[in-house]
């Protein structure tokens, strides 16, 4: 049966690290899996990701923002999310509409109801089957993605959320952690905080119950 | 005064011409004048305008073209338009939120109230004092926005919206005059199948009329 599982969470959470894990756990059992991300998950996409995360665009305003992150998705459902959907696989989404309340309402100031408007116009009666909030302190996720840009030999790489102020990220983390409280059944809340296979393995078992609780 | 004129009209109207030429006409008679355009009025949107017209990105889907031309105008109203405003000047806009319903409500088929709602969204509480709709028969437009390209050296060099079937860009001339009627106040319509001379002459007239009025 299809199923959309998305993975939300600030910077450094390690959310790309554990789609591709849960992926390949999936694909052992022989389910069929996309794994793909936003705003890059088409090729229209990654030309608006240049512009989104481009450390220059310190100027970008935030509406210019959402309508972006909004342009991509629209593509990004209409190609990958729903086709996909259509011939019964899973897919695995690193971020989608709730990273959109967490950075642009709660992280920007935007209007949330404006911005339920454009989510809900741009995934038109798509929601997630089920979400992973892969939860941290703002600063240990940062620590992490600082180390990640130096490993990859660029310790000055920061994308321009990256750089956005410890405040920022605080506001970001809470608003996923209240987005969580008010939608539990959707949501499941993981400490990210742990070592890699730690995480992985509460991912798994958080699916393994889902798919069993549908059966 | 500061007065906002926005230019609108479909492909091959010669919008950019007669800005440049009221522009010209302005200075002379010592009115600061900012020129300016939708969506490549500024360097962000210059970004925006290479994904928008890309002749590759012919499946880009409608909500994703919607969501790209505001995110534009956002950083475009913020940066450009209202800070000339604020200081007295005349903004000369080549295209504006009237294209938006133009172009995506007629001629994409997007619903106009969504429309409507994100391009207040994009530009809040800014109309234009005027705009001077350029209307010609599609075919007309089309033929010369050819030429154009042909005198550029690249005949074959027609952006994705030049692509679309003539029939699309009957509707946008469709929808346009209808703008007109339902605000014949702010809308004045030159017939630009005549000579650039001609037509300029038609618009500083409608410009010296207006202001005239506003004393």
């Amino acid at each position: 049966m299809s199923t959309f599982i998305t993975f939300e969470g600030g910077e450094g959470a390690g959310k790309s690290t554990q789609v591709k894990l849960l992926g390949e756990y999936l694909t052992e059992q022989n389910i069929p899996v996309v794994l793909t991300q936003e705003p890059t998950g088409t090729p229209l996409g990654r030309k608006i990701g240049d512009i989104l995360f481009h450390r220059g665009h310190s100027d970008m305003c935030p509406e210019t923002e959402l309508f972006l992150f909004c342009a991509a998705r629209a593509q990004h459902v209409r190609d990958v999310i729903r086709p996909a959907l259509a011939c019964g696989k899973y897919v695995l989404c690193d971020r989608f509409s709730d990273a959109t309340y967490a950075y642009q309402a709660a992280g920007r100031g935007l209007d949330p109801r404006f911005i339920q408007t454009v989510n809900d116009y741009s995934a038109p009666g798509l929601k997630p089957d089920l979400t992973l909030l892969f939860d941290l302190p703002a600063e240990t996720g940062l620590a992490r993605a600082n180390r990640r840009d130096a490993t990859h030999g660029n310790p000055s790489s920061a994308d321009r959320f990256e750089k956005e102020k410890r405040d920022f990220h605080e506001r970001v983390r809470a608003a996923y952690l209240a987005l969580a409280r008010r939608e539990p059944e959707r949501f499941r809340v993981v400490d990210a905080a742990r070592t890699i296979d730690e995480i992985a393995a509460d991912v798994r078992r958080h699916v393994a119950a889902f798919m069993q609780h549908r059966r």
